[in-house]
């Protein structure tokens, strides 16, 4: 089969750690499987390039930081070749402008238009490993663009759909994706499968496992994702087989090749968020719009939002959250339109989490986010602010109580049981 | 007129030493001059570079080194031209496949074929400066090329001749080339000129300051080379103008451009030369290729060659020299083919340094070689080999002697007078 397998920047840390990964590569060559690897920058080399660029210029030029910047893939896709070579594995490194990975002008956070195959298929049709520098593309201008942070993943998705992969397996220092953030839970337990939908949420929920946006091109397209661990031993583990997800990782796959339904799949938490009160204002039409258009002018995000019933029909309260390390300004731009919001007065607090229940199974379930408010209710924990989608819940509660409300949902929902 | 600026490594060894060079280059732009600037890598940068290669393979595929490699110097010039954008001056930088600088295939010391200047030259028509990354090129092949080491010389050089600009200014971290080492001979004088072959000559004997196949290139191709400082204030030297020389560094042009035609222009010594005597060979046709042969084949590069006057017309001596570190692996060739040279003694000595006197006008002046030997008889320093080109006379003595045979020679002929 034809096999994306793509490393990060932990798994080429240096010349050992891409050693090893190479033995991951060479297992899938000689099981007779067809290869293209994708690399990231060795850790903290990309931290270093984007930190000379702004010693160098605070408002630098994109499409110069993209040319440095870039230069750390292209190194490790060079090294990773040479030492594939060194373990009889037929190798050579592909740039984005040879293949040619053609981008959007869009400098620092370039989209993919087109992956060209037709050279790097022969390639690998000829029985060579193509070691495809990830994060990078060429722009119509013929100049190197860089796809954004994590950009790697993307690249690895991209290639996949591009080459018609069966599977694209993502290599981290992780071994998969897990019901929760094990560090806070010792009974979490990691997920063998789960659809793009519960891995979107997932991943902007703060689960750092894969790319928000090589998972949203990898349902859109179809790839089939598995998030692996390069720490395991090479030699040890199973090659990957036609239509087959190894026991080790996590297949980020379609909802209709999911093997059980748990109605809740995961609990995922987002630290650091910062909550903001609007007092008294008028309840009418248009004052909603006078808080969030000054607040998407200051390009600040704000995430969920929480209109309070009105007691007499012409006062209410609005509540909404930003990242803590955003509250200053949210708050100086409220101060800043007083005159057109007219509130009465303005909290801030820091200190705040959010905690979501995630799972298709909930489309279908009634009662999940009942059970989940009782369950809180019953550990003394206070609700400050509630959304939801399709298929996950999310509250807002004090930093505090963290690990307990995620130790207590992770339990409520069967998540400890295989 | 059309400049070209090259800068080594040690004036772009981090954000503070580009800055400075980059004020050179914003002199040269507000005199109205149009520029494309050569960056080499960072110091130390290509070193890492290269020793992570080796560590990945011992055996590293020379493709995969040049991609490595070569991206030091994406780094520098797209630092380059951030630092530029931010005192003003517009600039881009380019990569060797960007422009292109199109070489032959031999990997990791590839020869330049050509130089497509029609985008290059529109850019810095436009008013543009051009910041090109030295060293790199790309083959046929569509891959990345890299010229070898000190190859950023080479890379400006060639720039200038396929741009027809009017010089090569080349930024070192010395001041020119001078009339010897300063370290040595206090009284040494920069050169404020200095034809291309005895450039070639001192460069090939130990002044470090041009790379020698940059040097040939600029004289097959006619390019002014001038060789300066990046450490000198930016803003008080004189901008380059038409036909002008600066006060400051050193003009390396043709013979016909000399000002002053002294009859000696420099002394050059080399460092850790050793001397290998093969005692007591049979003087007939062979014997020297039976020697020289095998070392040419264990590619163990011979310098000076004398053999003896043979006393009785049958036994002969024969010396040479390798360089010191050369000298067990040269010994042991030798003796692998003792069967075949038949000497009966072999001698290795090290410590040994060799002297040489430069300069375009011992082609019409006679009696230059005789000085030289007397002077230093006169203070008692023994000649071992001799060695003489059009321009040059070189001698090997014993390294203890070094620096009292090259002030001798430096006052003899008259280089300490201005």
């Amino acid at each position: 089969m034809l096999l994306v397998m793509k490393f990060g920047g932990t798994s080429v840390a240096d010349i050992a750690r891409i050693r090893n990964s190479a033995l991951h590569v060479k297992r899938e060559v000689e099981a007779g499987n067809r290869v293209a690897v994708v690399v990231s920058a060795m850790a903290g080399h990309t931290n270093q390039l984007v930190g000379w660029c702004k010693e160098a210029h605070e408002l630098y030029d994109l499409r110069e930081y993209d040319a440095v910047v870039s230069s750390g893939e292209q190194v490790t896709a060079g090294l990773m070749a040479i030492i594939l070579q060194s373990i009889g594995v037929k190798a050579r490194s592909w740039q984005g402008w040879q293949i040619p990975l053609v981008t959007d002008g869009s400098h620092s956070v370039a989209r993919i238009d087109r992956v060209e195959t037709a050279d790097l298929l022969a390639s690998v049709e000829g029985g060579e490993v193509a070691v495809v520098a990830g994060f990078q593309g060429i722009a119509p201008s013929g100049r190197i663009t860089t796809l954004g942070r994590g950009g790697s993943d993307t690249s690895a998705v991209a290639l996949a759909a591009a080459l018609k992969a069966e599977r694209c397996d993502i290599y981290t220092d992780v071994d998969g994706v897990y019901t929760t953030d094990p560090r806070l839970v010792p009974e979490a337990r990691r997920l063998p499968r789960i659809s793009y939908e519960e891995m979107l949420e997932m991943a902007s929920l703060g689960a750092k496992v894969l790319q928000t946006r090589s998972v949203e091109l990898a349902m859109a397209q179809g790839v089939r994702v598995q998030v692996r661990s390069s720490f395991d031993n090479p030699e040890t583990c199973e090659p990957a087989r036609s239509g087959i997800s190894e026991m080790c990782g996590t297949l980020v796959c379609d909802e209709t090749e999911m093997l059980e339904h748990h109605v809740v799949s995961g609990i995922a938490y987002a630290k650091d968020e910062a909550k903001v009160t609007v007092l008294s204002i008028e309840d009418k039409p248009g004052v909603a719009a006078s808080i969030f258009v000054p607040l998407s002018e200051a390009n600040i995000n704000v995430d969920m939002i929480v209109q309070n019933i009105s007691e007499d029909g012409r006062k209410t309260d609005l509540t909404f959250t930003v990242a803590a390390a955003e509250l200053p300004r949210a708050l100086q731009v409220l101060r800043d339109n007083q005159d057109t919001i007219r509130y009465r007065d303005l909290r801030g607090d820091t200190d705040m989490v959010k905690v979501s229940v995630i799972g298709v199974g909930m489309r279908s379930h009634a009662g999940v986010a009942a059970e989940m408010f009782q369950a809180l209710a019953g550990k003394g924990i206070n609700i400050q602010a509630i959304s939801t989608s399709e298929i996950k819940i999310s509250v807002l509660i004090g930093a505090a109580h963290t690990e307990e409300a995620v130790n207590t949902l992770h339990s409520l929902f069967g998540l400890d049981r295989t």
